[in-house]
Order: C-alpha cells, then sequence, then structure tokens
C-alpha cells in the first residue's frame, strides 16, 4: 500500500508543478504534465510503472475529461455542427489511413502488415486537445465542437477500419459480422444523441425532486456505465463518458452535478497524462533505421490528420480549418493498442511497433503547441458562435 | 480495462443503492455498503476480488474520510478533550489487550500466541465510526471529538504493543528500538499538533493569495504525504490523513478546500466499505469449534472496547461515556494486519486467524448499530460544547 500511495503523490505532485512550471514559462500546461511521467518513468527514474492500479486511475482521468466536456457541451450545438463534423470524420480517417499504408510501404512493410500500420494512424484521441482548449478556455468554440464531434465519428469509422483490416490481414473477413459490428456503434451513439434530449426534458422534472447526492451517484453510475458499453461495442470508453456527459448536461439542473465532478477530475486527469509520458524512451532513438521510420510516421500522421480536418471544414470561416486540423492531431491510446495487436500477432516487427508507438506520443507531445498556435492567432469575435 | 470499469460500476452502484435502502429502512447506511460488499465479494456472487487496483480505491476513500474529518476538526478542540482523550485512549488499549489475551488463552494457545491474538484486539479503526457519526450530523460532538483524538492516541499505542509482542515473541526484543519507535509516532504527531497552529496562522496570508487550484494541489499533496509519513514511521495512513486534515483546518481560508474535498470522499468512500464487505466468509460458521472462538472473541472485543472508552470517558456528562464507548468498538484493518503477521508467521493457526478475522468484521457490522443507539439516546442540547 505504501508503494501505491508514493506513486499517487509523487505523479501528482510532480505533474502539478511541472504543469504550472509549463504554464509559468508559457508552454501549455499539459506537456509539463507529460515529461513529470517521462521524468518519472522506467525509462528514467523509473518512480512510476505501468500497474493495474496506475492504469486505473489514468483512465478514470481520461473518462472524467471527456465526461466533464460531454456536461459542458450541448447535443443541439453538436448536431449543428454535423455537416463540417462528417466531412472532418471521414477525410480524416481516409487520409491518414493511406499516409500510413504508403509510409509503412515504403519502408518495406508487405501490404497486409502495413494496413495494420495504417490504422493506427487513424484514430484521434483528443484527450489532449480538450486539456489544452480548457486551459485556453476556449472549449466551448465552434471548432471545438466540430472537434468534438468529430471525434466521436473518428472513432466509429477506427473501428470498422480496425475490423476490416483485422478480417483481411488474418485472412476471416466477414461482411455480415463487419455491418453487425459497425450498426450497434453507430446505434450506440445514435441513440443517446436522438433520444437524449427528449429523454432528459422528460426526466428534469423527477431529477429536481431528488437529493443532490442522488444525482451526484446516478451521474457517475451513468458515467460509468455507458463508458463500459462504449467499450462492449467495440468503441473507446472515452466516447462513453462523453456520450453520459452530453446526456446529463442535457439536464436544466445539471450545474450541481458538474461544480461536484470538476474536482473528480481535477483529481484523476494528471494520472492520464503522466501515464502517457511514461511510455516515452529515449533509448529507441540510438537506431538511425527507427529514427527515420519515427520522423517519417510522424509527419505523415500530423500532416495527414491537420490536411483532414483542415479539409473537412474548409467551408468554415477564419482560422475554423486550422483550428480543426489541429485539434485532431493527438493520436493516442487507440494506436498503442492497435499496435500492440498487430505486434502480438506477428503482423509487423517490433521495429514498427516502436515506430508506431513513438509516433503517437510524437502526436501528443506536439499537439498543444499546435493547437495553441492555431486558436492564438484567431480573432475571438470571429469563432463564437 | 473493462473489469476495471465493471468493478467500479458494480462496486459503486450497489454500495450506494443498499446504502440508500439501509437508511430508508432505518438502519445505518455503511450496512447497507458493508452487505454490498459481502454480496459482490468471492464468497457470494465474486463480481468483486481484492486486487491492486481496487485495495488503492479503497484506501484512498478511508483516507479521505479520515481527511475531511481533520478538515472538520480543530486542533484547540481536540487538545481540549486530552484529558479523557488520553484515559480512554489508555483504558481502551489495556482492557482489549488483556480480554484478548485471556480470550485466546481460554482457547487453547500458548501465551507469545495469545499475546498477538490479543494485539489484534487493540486498534480502533474509526472509519465506520466517522461515516456513522457524519450521517447522523453528529461528527462534531463533544464524544466524536474524544473519539478522534483518542483513536490517533489508540494508534500509537497500537504500534508500541505491536513492535513489543513481536519482539517477545520472535525473542528480539530490544528496548532501545521499541523506545525509538514509540518516539518517532509520538513526535510525528506532536510537531504537527503543535506546530500546526501557528504554523496554519502564518501561511493563511501566503494562502488566501494562492489560486485555489494551488491550495487544493497542495492539500491532496500534504494529505497523501501525511498518510505516507505516518506509514513510514509504523502508524496507520489514516492517522497521517486526519493531520493532515487538522492542518489544512486551521487554515482560516481552508472552505473552499472542503467543498471540493467532499466529492471525492463521497467517490472512493464506498470502495472502502465494499472492500470490507467481501472480507465475509460465511462458509467459516460450518466449524462449531470457529463459531464458539469467533462469539467468545466478538463479545471480549466489544466488551473491553466499550468499557474503555466508558471508564476513560466516565468524569463526562450525560451519554457521553456511553458514545465514546460505542464510538471505540469498531476494530479495522490493523487487526487483519496483525493477524496476518502471526499466521504468516506461524505463531497461531488457521482457526485462530480466521476467528480474529471475523472479530474484525463482527465489530465492524455491530458498531454502526451501537453507535446509532448511544447516540439516538442523547438529548440534543447535553452534547455540545
Amino acid at each position: 500500500m505504501t508503494t501505491i500511495l508514493l506513486q499517487l503523490l509523487v505523479a501528482y505532485a510532480a505533474a502539478r508543478l511541472l504543469g504550472r512550471l509549463a504554464g509559468a514559462l508559457g508552454l501549455p500546461a499539459v506537456i509539463g504534465e507529460l515529461l513529470a511521467g517521462a521524468l518519472l518513468g522506467p525509462h528514467l527514474l523509473g518512480l512510476i510503472h505501468e500497474s493495474e492500479f496506475f492504469d486505473a486511475f489514468a483512465e478514470l482521468g481520461v473518462i472524467f475529461l471527456l465526461f466533464e466536456a460531454g456536461l459542458e457541451a450541448r447535443i443541439r450545438e453538436l448536431l449543428a455542427v454535423r455537416g463540417p463534423a462528417i466531412r472532418v470524420g471521414l477525410i480524416g480517417v481516409a487520409l491518414p489511413f493511406a499516409g500510413g499504408l504508403l509510409a509503412a510501404m515504403a519502408f518495406g512493410e508487405a501490404t497486409s502488415n502495413a494496413l495494420f500500420v495504417a490504422t493506427a494512424f487513424v484514430a484521434t484521441s483528443v484527450g489532449i486537445t480538450i486539456a489544452v482548449l480548457r486551459e485556453l478556455g476556449l472549449q466551448s468554440r465552434r471548432s471545438a465542437r466540430i472537434i468534438l464531434a468529430a471525434a466521436v465519428l473518428d472513432d466509429i469509422l477506427g473501428l470498422i477500419v480496425l475490423v476490416i483490416v483485422k478480417g483481411v490481414a488474418l485472412g476471416e473477413s466477414d461482411p455480415v459480422e463487419i455491418a453487425l459490428i459497425a450498426l450497434e456503434a453507430v446505434a450506440f451513439v445514435a441513440v443517446i444523441v436522438v433520444a437524449g434530449p427528449p429523454l432528459a426534458t422528460r426526466l428534469s422534472h423527477l431529477v429536481r425532486r431528488l437529493s443532490p447526492g442522488i444525482v451526484f451517484d446516478a451521474s457517475l453510475v451513468l458515467m460509468l456505465g455507458l463508458s463500459l458499453l462504449a467499450e462492449y461495442v467495440g468503441l473507446a470508453a472515452i466516447v462513453g463518458a462523453f456520450l453520459a456527459g452530453l446526456l446529463l448536461g442535457e439536464l436544466e439542473d445539471y450545474d450541481p452535478v458538474q461544480r461536484r465532478i470538476e474536482p473528480l477530475t481535477a483529481f484523476f486527469v494528471p494520472f492520464f497524462f503522466v501515464l502517457m509520458g511514461t511510455y516515452v524512451d529515449f533509448t529507441v532513438f540510438a537506431d538511425p533505421f527507427i529514427d527515420a521510420e519515427i520522423a517519417v510516421f510522424t509527419g505523415v500522421a500530423v500532416a495527414t490528420k491537420y490536411a483532414g480536418g483542415w479539409i473537412g471544414a474548409l467551408k468554415e470561416r477564419g482560422s475554423i480549418p486550422r483550428q480543426v486540423g489541429a485539434g485532431m492531431i493527438p493520436r493516442g491510446e487507440v494506436g498503442i493498442v492497435v499496435a500492440g495487436i498487430a505486434f502480438s500477432a506477428g503482423a509487423v516487427t517490433e521495429d514498427v511497433y516502436v515506430a508506431v508507438i513513438s509516433m503517437v506520443l510524437a502526436t501528443t507531445f506536439l499537439a498543444p503547441f499546435v493547437i495553441r498556435r492555431a486558436f492564438a492567432r484567431a480573432p475571438q469575435s470571429a469563432e463564437t458562435g
């Protein structure tokens, strides 16, 4: 138990300290928290290592982050940006997939293996983006809404791509099964988005009569429940958490809930960024071939996602296209998981596995800077609404 | 990750539901949460089992509970009850130790083994008491303050007893070492209690100039830090957490901190009670000899602690002696840990080990009822001040 408390203490203190230090130096605070993880992780100080309990804290961190993002968003406002969001989602999946495929083949991978690499390029992880936008107080911008809506779609498309690639690579392609999995994921999201608002309106009378304690408990149960349900249908838990937040945000009296959720988010989120940071392994840079792979993979991953967001949002005013492109850059756990599946199935070499993980980390570290630049350039007035 | 989210969901939902149900039936809510654990635990449904991550959530639960109890208490007010608290602590350690020793010897244990059993009778675990008193809104009563102060002392005395018993049983008694360990524990508590208030007064100007976010972070770091430090000097982590709360409570502007800590307490505490509940194993009752041992151990444990609290607080008015006696009844993790040490050292048989753990659980389940009875009898007016 002592080691658990020690890890929690060291991770929390270091993340908050370096986060504030980064902020004071004009850098995004999440960069400080990521660096805290890299510093404390197994490759440097060795104070924090991946473990069941640390993973649980990190997972709850990103779940609470997206849950709160959902609480702050409105379904109506997300549906209002469905046009650009769908375009951003589709183009933002197609371009990185094609780019990843070509990049992997350029490094001599067979097509079936390159398909796996390409899949790891697909899924956007908006945790970092949300954290940076919250830091800047810009989480309710139109561009932020497009990013959130596109990220949900992105996750559904990523799931479909993964199922198809798995089928092709392992020779077990079953169109009916693929269609069913896709249908399940779409139905999960659609039911909440479509049935949510009228349901919330009907329930809000009931909710107003309940004690704040019961509403708080029910909110947490809904958050954990939809996160689990999302995982069961093959989506990321954070998509479920975001939808749970959206649902609750439709209630009129959700304010007391949000006030009580906020400290939980503040407590858990640093563990997510610290865990991401612990994956950083500087020793991989010793091999120039891997360096080249990492550089090319990262360049392709950043350029294709940025382009996807930018093209998808091109009809939008001012710097929104640039902002959406920047916000879609970070790849996350899903990319690492896909790389892990491919590696353990023997579909890719360890070099490629390491290069894909490094690409994910590089996008995570680059994104905050790109996002801040894209949003800093924008005049306040042109963006709201 | 799915199983972690599932366990969190099931544990939280069941604990809160059964807790509220118990409350609606006029029973203490913690009984419902404990029953949720027994129901979900390995001996019945098997949905929750002890694991690194679940232990971490449970430990943080009781840490936050005692941290908040510290925030609500004032050092000045605890020092005002030092007379009865010291008597309660001393008599409340001596009587259960003597009782446990005699009970174990009556069941045929050799003296050296019986010493271990007796040690498991000593340490009060106030988590349950605090939870019940908070439920009743009585956590700032004079009797509650005596219980809290006595529990801190109790833990110091328990540590000293354990070190001495270990020395005697394993034949490695070193008076200098025992004195050093005792001194360390006393110094740890004394420094905070004595230096705390003037330090807090001096720091409160600084704290008022800091952002609420920094104060929140610093509070959590202090809580985890003092919990760890308490463990390092051999005390329970919750003693450190309580002292951290006490320190912060001395600051004038701790209110915003308390408001942000409260949801964290609400979130984590159920996992503590659920974990306690999972230890319940009904199959042990099949052996009549063990049944007899459990019954005698529990009877002795309840009677001696109650008597210790009652005698120690006898000079107090009205029903305070009864309330203090009731509040000191629950034994906790420390008893289980001591039994575990004795069992794995081969000092006691498995029967005795099981009987001691059952005794700890029985006190945990009995205490809420006894506490409610003791406090319900008291007229409101006679107790405050």
